[in-house]
C-alpha cells in the first residue's frame, strides 16, 4: 500500500501540497492569480500571432496547460503557457506544410503539441531526461539570440505595417527592404510608441518605483504590466479615431467562450512530417522550463523532479492540444510574476487559468480594436532580452571552441531556419565536444619531496626515479582518446630508452569502456615486447570492479597499486628512498 | 636549413633510414622480398576477385603502394597492399553505380582508391587522424565478424560453384540456398578441399613445424606459404584433367606486363556517390595499419608517426589508383610475414613490388588455369580469422552498453550491408558514449583519519563535519552531464536541510566546457539564494587558467582551495579538530 502511495505521490505532486491547503494560501494564491491572469492576456494574444494562429488559440493555450502543470508539476512557482521560442518553432514546423490561416493550420498546431506531448511524457517515464543535455549552452545561448533576433524583425511588419513574405531572417530582411515603401504610418504611429514605451517600462519602470520607495517584488510586477497598460491605451486610440479604416490591422471578432475539446487530426505523413520539430520543440520546452522551475525553488530551498518535469511538460502539452492550441512551456517572465506576487502552490496557477476563462468567456468584445502593432510591440520588447552577443565573447575568453560553436548556432539558425540552424549546432557541439576529449592532457609526474603528492614535472620542483616513469592522464579512457594514449606511451618510451617501469597513475580516469580496455591491453603487450613492466596506480574503486573481470587485470593483478607512492616505492624501496634523499639534499 | 631538413626527415623518412643502408641491410632485405613477393600472389589475385576485379588488378594494386609507402612510411615492416575488409568495401561501395566486370567499373576502383588516397593525404596534412578515434573498438571487432562472415558467405559461390546475386549478407543466404541445385560438383571437389587443406595449414602446421625442431619464425613463414602450394597443385589438376571444360571457372588469360599509369575517369558524380565510402574505406585503412605498425614497432622499441602515417598510406592509395589498382591498407598477415622474416627497413617492401612486377611481366600464363575455386578458398580461410563472437561476450562482462554496440554493429552489418552498418555502428557507439558520460559517479566524500585523503562516505570509514558538506563529481564538467550535476547538487540541499557550505573537489575534473561554466554559475547562485556558500578545492592547473579569465572566478576567488583539506580546515578550523578528536575516541 505504502509503495502504490508513494508512487502515486511522485506522478501526482498535488497529493503532496494538497494536504498542506489552507484558507490562507487560498486567499494569497487567489490574490497572485488575479494579478498573473491580467498579465498574461496581452502574451497570449502576441504569441499567437508570432505562431501564425489567431488570437483566442493563445488564450486556450494558456488554461488547460495550467490547471494540468497545478496537478502535475513539482515547482510551485513555474508558469506554463506560448513562450516565444516555441511559438516560432511552431510557424517554423507548421507554415511549409499547411497554408496560415486555414483551420488545418490550427489542426496542425494541435497535432505538433499533441506530438510534443507525447515526446516528453515518454521521455519521462523512460527517464531519458538526459538527452535534453545534449542542448548545449552554447546551443542554448546561440538559439536565444538567432531567435530573439529573428522574431523581432518579423515583427516589425504588425509594428511598422510593411508586407513581407516571413520565413528566414535573410528572406524577412530581404522582403521588409523591397517593401518598405509600402509602411503605414497610422500603424507605426502606434508601433513605434508603444515599443519606445514598452522598452521604457521594461527597463526602468522597477527600479524608478523601487527609488519611490515601492517594494521590490511590487515595483517589479507593476512594470511587467506594462503590455496591459499598453492594450488599453492602443484599443482607445484606434477605436476612437477610426484608425481601422485607415489600414491599421486590429485583432477583429474574437470568438468569446470557451475552447472545445477536440482531438488533433491524425494524419500519418502530417505528423511524420511534425516528428522532427515535435522531439526539439520538446526539449528546448524541458530545458527552458527546468532551469527556471530549478532557479525559484532553490530560492525557498524546494525540490524539482526532473525526470516528474517531464510528465507534466507532457500532460500540458497534451492539454493545450486537446483545447486547439498549440505548443507550451514553462516562460522566465510569466513564472517570475508568478513568484514575485507569492505564489505558493501550484494552484495560483490553476485559479489563473480560471481567470483567463473568464476573459475568454466575457471580455472578448473589448479586444475588437486592439491593434496587431501593439502585440507586435510586445514580443519584440520581450524578446529583445533573449539576444546576447555578449555571451559569444565571454565564452570566447573561457573556450574558443564553444565560442565557435555558439556563433555558428546563431549565423546557421539566421540562414537555414530555427530548425536545421538548431539541429546544425548540437552537431557542431557534439563534433567539438570529441574533437577535445580526443586530445587529454597528459603528464609525467614525479614526487614533491616531503608529501606523497606526485605532480607534474613541467609545473613543480619534484624527485623522479631512473628506470621508472609516472605518467598520469587527465581523461576518462575512452574511445575518443584511446588511440592517443597509445601514442603518447610509444613516444615516452621511444624518447626514454632507459625505462624498466611505467606507472599509469589512473586518479583522473572516471570511466574505461572497451576501447580503453583494448588499448590498455595493447599498451601493456608492447611494453612487456619492449621488456618494460606496465603497471597502474589510484585505480578508482567502480573501475576496479569492472576491471576485476578481465583478462587485463589477471596479468597485471600484482601490479596496480593502491596511491601512486606505493606503486613508486614497491619496485625498487632502496633506489626509492635513495633518490629522495639525495634530492633533500 | 635545419628546420628544412627536418621537415623533409619527417615527410620522407627514407633519408633517416637510407644513410645507414648497409650491403648487409641489402642482402637481408633482399631475401625477406622474396619470401613475402611470393606470398603476396595469391593474395593479390584472391583480393581482386573479391571486390569484383580482374586477377591482374590484384597484382598492380601491389606494386605502387609498396613502392611509395618505402618512401613515406614511418614502420620498418608494415607491407600495404589490397586486404579483404577494404577489397569488400570496394565492392560494395561501385557494384551498386557500375556494372561489374566493365571497364567503368575499374575506373571507379581507381577513383575510389584516389578518393582514399586524397583523404588520407590531407588527414595527415590537416593532423586529423584523431578523427580515427571514433572508429571504437566496439565498432571495429563487430565490423571485423561481420566482414568475415559476410566475406566467408560469399565465397561459397567460387568454392562450390553455386551462382549467387551478391550483395549483402542476408541477400546472398537466400540467393545461396534457392540456387544450392545448381552447385558443380568439379568445382567444390577444387574448392573444398583446398579450404580444409588452408586451414589445416594454417591452425596447425606451424605448431608442427616448431614441435619438429624449426625455429618459430621459419614455421610461421612457411605455414603462411600454404596458399601458394595450393594453388600450385590446384592448376595442375584443372589442367591435366581438363577441368575447365566440365564447368570449373578458371582466372583464364591474365594480361601480361606492367599496369600503365593512368589517372581514374573524372566525373563529378561518381566522385560524389564514392566520397562517403572513400572516407570510411580511408579510416579504417589507417585504423588497421597503425594498429599493426605500432604492434611491431614496439617489439624493436622503434617509433611510428601517425600523422606521417596517414600521409604514406595516401601516397600509397594515390599509387594505386594512378596504376590501375583499387583502394590499399597495411595488411595484419602479410606484415607478419614481413616482420618474421626479418625486413629490416622499408626497402625490403621495395624489393617486394619488383618481384610481383617480374610475375606480373612473366609468370601470368601459368595462371590461366588457376582457378577461382582456389582462390576463394584462400579468403575464407583468411578471413575466418576476422570473426570474434567471443569478443562480444568478453566485452559484455565489462561494459554492457559496449557489447550492445558491438553486436549491433554486427547486426546491421549483416542486414544492412558494410557501409551503412558502418555507418549506424559508428552512431550508436556514440550515443553509448554519449549516455554513459551523461550521468557521472558523484560521491558524498569525508576525510579518512589520520590522512589528508577524503574518500566516498559509503565506502570508507570517514568524518564528516556538521554543515559542511563535500562532494566529489568523477568526470569533467561538460555539456553532456552539466545538468546531472546542477540536480545532483539541487538534491543533497533539499535533503541536508543544515548545510552551510558545499564543496566541489574538482581533483576528477579534467576540462570544463561553456557549459559545465554555467552550470558551476547556476550552483552558486542558488546556494547563494539558499544561503549556503560555495567552494571549489583541487582544481587542475590548466582548468584554474582558464577559470581565472572568467566572472564565476571573480565571485569565488577566495574559496577555490588547492586541496580538498584546506578547504574543509579553513572554514572552521575549531570545529574541524574537534570533529577529528571526537571521531578518534
Amino acid at each position: 500500500m505504502n509503495k502504490i502511495s508513494g508512487v502515486l505521490r511522485s506522478y501526482f505532486p498535488i497529493i503532496e501540497w494538497g494536504k498542506e491547503y489552507s484558507s490562507k494560501t487560498l486567499v494569497n494564491d487567489l490574490v497572485v492569480s488575479i494579478i498573473v491572469s491580467i498579465m498574461l492576456i496581452p502574451q497570449s494574444l502576441a504569441y499567437a500571432q508570432l505562431a501564425g494562429l489567431p488570437p483566442e488559440v493563445g488564450l486556450y493555450a494558456s488554461m488547460a496547460p495550467l490547471l494540468l502543470y497545478a496537478i502535475f508539476g513539482t515547482s510551485r512557482s513555474l508558469s506554463v503557457g506560448p513562450v516565444a521560442v516555441t511559438s516560432l518553432m511552431t510557424l517554423a514546423a507548421v507554415s511549409p506544410i499547411v497554408a496560415q490561416g486555414t483551420p488545418e493550420y490550427q489542426g496542425a498546431a494541435m497535432a505538433l503539441a499533441m506530438l510534443t506531448g507525447l515526446i516528453l511524457i515518454i521521455l519521462g517515464f523512460l527517464k531519458l531526461g538526459f538527452l535534453s543535455n545534449f542542448m548545449s549552452f552554447p546551443v542554448m545561448s546561440g538559439l536565444g539570440t538567432a531567435v530573439g533576433i529573428q522574431i523581432a524583425t518579423g515583427q516589425l511588419t504588425p509594428v511598422l505595417g510593411i508586407p513581407s513574405k516571413g520565413g528566414t531572417f535573410l528572406s524577412q530582411i530581404i522582403s521588409l527592404v523591397q517593401n518598405c515603401g509600402q509602411i503605414n504610418i497610422y500603424t507605426a504611429a502606434i508601433g513605434v510608441p508603444a515599443f519606445i514605451f514598452l522598452l521604457l517600462v521594461r527597463k526602468n519602470l522597477a527600479n524608478l518605483l523601487t527609488r519611490a520607495g515601492m517594494g521590490k517584488g511590487t515595483a517589479g510586477i507593476l512594470s511587467k504590466m506594462g503590455p496591459v497598460f499598453a492594450i488599453v491605451i492602443t484599443i482607445l486610440f484606434v477605436s476612437g479615431f477610426g484608425l481601422a479604416d485607415k489600414g491599421v490591422k486590429i485583432v477583429g471578432t474574437v470568438p468569446s467562450g470557451l475552447p472545445s475539446i477536440s482531438l488533433p487530426p491524425f494524419d500519418f505523413k502530417l505528423w511524420s512530417q511534425l516528428a522532427t520539430p515535435a522531439l526539439l520543440i520538446a526539449i528546448i520546452a524541458y530545458v527552458a522550463s527546468i532551469s527556471v522551475a530549478q532557479t525559484l525553488a532553490s530560492k525557498k530551498r524546494q525540490h524539482i523532479d526532473p525526470n516528474q518535469e517531464l510528465v507534466a511538460l507532457g500532460a500540458a502539452n497534451i492539454g493545450a492540444s486537446l483545447s486547439g492550441g498549440f505548443p507550451v512551456a514553462g516562460g522566465f517572465s510569466r513564472s517570475i510574476v508568478n513568484f514575485e506576487a507569492g505564489a505558493e502552490t501550484p494552484a495560483a496557477g490553476a485559479y489563473t487559468a480560471v481567470g483567463i476563462a473568464l476573459v475568454a468567456l466575457f471580455l472578448t468584445p473589448l479586444l475588437y480594436f486592439l491593434p496587431s502593432a501593439t502585440l507586435g510591440a510586445t514580443i519584440m520588447v520581450a524578446v529583445l532580452s533573449l539576444v546576447n552577443f555578449k555571451a559569444v565573447k565571454q565564452t570566447w575568453a573561457f573556450s574558443r571552441t564553444d565560442a565557435i560553436a555558439m556563433a555558428l548556432t546563431i549565423i546557421l539558425t539566421l540562414t537555414l531556419g530555427v530548425i536545421a540552424g538548431l539541429i546544425a549546432g548540437i552537431g557542431i557541439s557534439l563534433v567539438m565536444h570529441l574533437y577535445r576529449t580526443s586530445r587529454p592532457h597528459v603528464a609525467i609526474v614525479g614526487q614533491i619531496p616531503g608529501t606523497q603528492h606526485f605532480r607534474n614535472i613541467e609545473r613543480h620542483e619534484v624527485v623522479t626515479i631512473s628506470g621508472i616513469v609516472s605518467m598520469r592522464v587527465d581523461e576518462s579512457l575512452y574511445f575518443p582518446n584511446a588511440r592517443f594514449l597509445e601514442n603518447s606511451v610509444s613516444e615516452i618510451v621511444a624518447k626514454n630508452p632507459e625505462i624498466r617501469h611505467f606507472i599509469l597513475n589512473c586518479s583522473a580516469v572516471n570511466t574505461i569502456d572497451a576501447s580503453g580496455l583494448e588499448s590498455l591491453k595493447a599498451i601493456n603487450q608492447r611494453l612487456k615486447d619492449g621488456g618494460i613492466a606496465f603497471h597502474l596506480s589510484e585505480v578508482k574503486g567502480p573501475i576496479m570492479d569492472h576491471l576485476k573481470k578481465t583478462q587485463f587485470y589477471q596479468e597485471l593483478k600484482g601490479r596496480i597499486h593502491f596511491t601512486h607512492y606505493d606503486a613508486v616505492y614497491s619496485i625498487d624501496p632502496d633506489l626509492a628512498k635513495k633518490t629522495l634523499e639525495k634530492a633533500r639534499n
